[in-house]
């Protein structure tokens, strides 16, 4: 089955956003079958629109729309929808519900008239619930072609894709049936794994399908498959992983779509245990991670954020002579603050942090990047250094994740 | 003049990389004053790629396409180009001169069969020199549209265009001058925005072009217009932002691309202030965005992330009454802590801040997103309550971005 995906808004032709609707969108479809045959990005222009519409559905079974639903004047998909399908729009007593209670949980009471306006649909559409939003979705068909229009927000489309759409498409589409199963790894980059596990590529059977996802914060391994024999296929791609895991060991964290914070959850509920953060350069962000858990109160009771000298000492009794003859970002720092931190929050791990975020403040012997972690527990401190280059976001990104995987394996070892 | 762009690359479609090369060349584009008129994205697929050069080159004067250009036999859009133009691979002294050089800074000094077919070119294209790489630009024109392949490799692509393709269009095409001007918003929701300058935006001269570009961090409002006068155009969008700024006064907190921490940063820097944090709901999300600033050492030195109750009473001397009778979630409550971290921290200013991020915690009288924040002053502490929905992930976002603007607020009251 093929599928076009079409992204309208001005803001992506002119530069002003990147388009990353359609890469999330395209990873989605593909994991259920489809083959993603050309991604468009036009502006808001009827006429642009249609001309689309028409050139894609030759080629697609499926045509997916996001865009130009917003109140403002300027969205004007629904209407050239409306005009594309010869519909006429009708109010939708659902979607005004939806509306309205999305609209109250803002506080407001009264709706005014482009609420109203939102909740007119074409009337030959089937409707998609929006509870994120104002812009309902909206399902069509024509010559055989499903067309299916939704909001640009792109936590309104997500959750619309995964809650509807993708249901909907499972059920009215004949898909071929498709494995994939994601093996989550942190620790060694992209480079270096390639090399590792390059044989076991290579001798992959025949009909799996393998890639690198990296990112600052893991690096997914995805080994996919299409077949009739779903069992079958489970069965070899489970046997490949067995076979990853025996070269890439602890570096492999989990399995799915866990990110480290999910996995450092589980570890710390598990085992009754709670950590606390101390954190410098990162300024915030491990905590930021820790605590976008649901449930997290359970085992994270908080941190301090030392960005200044003042605050390491006074709140991290982090003696000033020792600041003075190592310097903030140094291994012996960063002990004390996590033993200390665990001791003064009463936790049974504490993470310390401090680093250069750049871009100013490297010097010869710690060039930007640099970046001391240490893990306090009831028996020892660990800590490491690593560099993690000149960006200021990317190292914030690294050096939260690193921390946080150290914690992870530290906890494995304490308690396995 | 009209342009479009194609990306080409299975890689995108499977949803595996985002096409950030569009955005990029977008913005450039539009600057010397092409309008995009759309962005297509296909896979290595000869049918496909010319299907799309025919679909596109009806509409516009350019067609600036990237990617299909590697040494390896996945990538077919050179073969496809001498297809579509009717012209004869030939071998280019030229390029492979820059090919001999390139490969030669590698340290390698053997050029090999790839290197050399990548050194043919079309006989009817121009050339556009690649000094970053081992691909060749290549220029071509069919019934008055010009055709500009170029390299997918970001830092190959972006100095080719730079450094030969702007120029070249510069001095090719007849291009008008393109104003483009942001105003930044904040605290006000985008629906009742669109209400309040409703008659502004019926009113604004013929020509000027209006557009919302809405996410929880903030609503940006967007004036465009193409002109020859660029010194009219630019009064009359100055013009049109005065009006703005009287409807919508200080929910305006800046423009051009800034976000609020961009702004309180500058405004502390200004005042030579500081600030300082106590988080809960937010788990360092606040000092996380603070110091996503390069030089926020300066001014911000640090904060308590109080998850737990124990470290509200420890560390922000929140009496144990305080949260038994208001709650921990409430106005007592943070303005305390925020009154107490300024002291501790020693700073002119702190924002603390306590609510139900959820999607657990959630009561009749305080119900998931229930959201307090506190300000605290040399002279005065002020306090507000909000909600935010029950969606975790939006609500730290929410929350997070509330505060700033609270501290905007607060210091422009103190010290306009």
């Amino acid at each position: 089955m093929k599928a076009d995906i079409i992204t309208i808004g001005d803001e992506i032709l002119i530069g002003q956003i990147t388009d990353t609707n359609s890469k999330w969108i395209a990873e989605q479809i593909n994991l259920i079958g489809f083959n993603i045959r050309q991604i468009t990005s036009v502006g808001d222009d009827k006429i642009q629109i249609m001309n689309s519409l028409d050139f894609v559905s030759k080629y697609s079974d499926l045509v997916l729309i996001t865009g130009g639903l917003g109140p403002t004047d300027d969205d004007i998909t629904k209407h050239t929808l409306v005009d594309y399908f010869g519909s006429k729009l009708v109010l939708n007593n659902d979607v005004l519900d939806d509306i309205k209670s999305f609209i109250n949980s803002k506080g407001i009471s009264i709706l005014n008239d482009r609420n109203f306006k939102q909740a007119e649909v074409p009337d030959n559409c089937r409707v998609i619930r929006n509870t994120n939003g104002t812009a309902p979705g909206m399902l069509f068909r024509k010559n055989n072609v499903m067309f299916i229009s939704m909001p640009a927000v792109p936590f309104e489309m997500r959750e619309m894709m995964t809650k509807s759409v993708i249901p909907i498409l499972e059920r009215e589409f004949k898909l071929p049936s498709v494995i994939h199963k994601n093996v989550l790894t942190i620790g060694i980059p992209e480079s270096t794994l390639a090399e590792l596990i390059a044989n076991w590529e290579t001798g992959l059977p025949k009909g799996i399908q393998f890639a690198y996802l990296p990112s600052p914060e893991r690096i997914r391994l995805r080994l996919s498959m299409i077949t009739v024999d779903r069992e079958y296929g489970e069965m070899q791609i489970e046997n490949e992983i067995k076979k990853l895991e025996k070269i890439l060991g602890n570096a492999i964290y989990g399995y799915g779509d866990l990110f480290l914070q999910d996995v450092i959850g589980r570890l710390l509920t598990e085992r009754n245990e709670s950590v606390s953060t101390a954190e410098s350069c990162t300024g915030g962000n491990i905590g930021r991670l820790i605590t976008s858990i649901p449930g997290s109160s359970m085992y994270y009771k908080g941190g301090t954020i030392a960005y200044s000298n003042e605050v390491k000492e006074k709140y991290l009794q982090v003696p000033k002579e020792i600041i003075l003859n190592f310097g903030a970002v140094s291994g012996e720092v960063v002990e004390i603050m996590a033993k200390n931190q665990r001791l003064n929050f009463g936790t049974d791990y504490a993470i310390a942090i401090s680093g250069i975020a750049g871009p100013e403040g490297g010097t010869t012997d710690k060039p930007v990047g640099t970046t001391w972690i240490a893990i306090a527990g009831k028996f020892k401190v660990i800590s490491k250094k690593f560099n993690f280059g000149s960006k200021r976001d990317i190292n914030i990104r690294l050096s939260s994740t690193r921390a946080l995987d150290m914690l992870r394996k530290f906890i494995l070892e304490v308690n396995p």
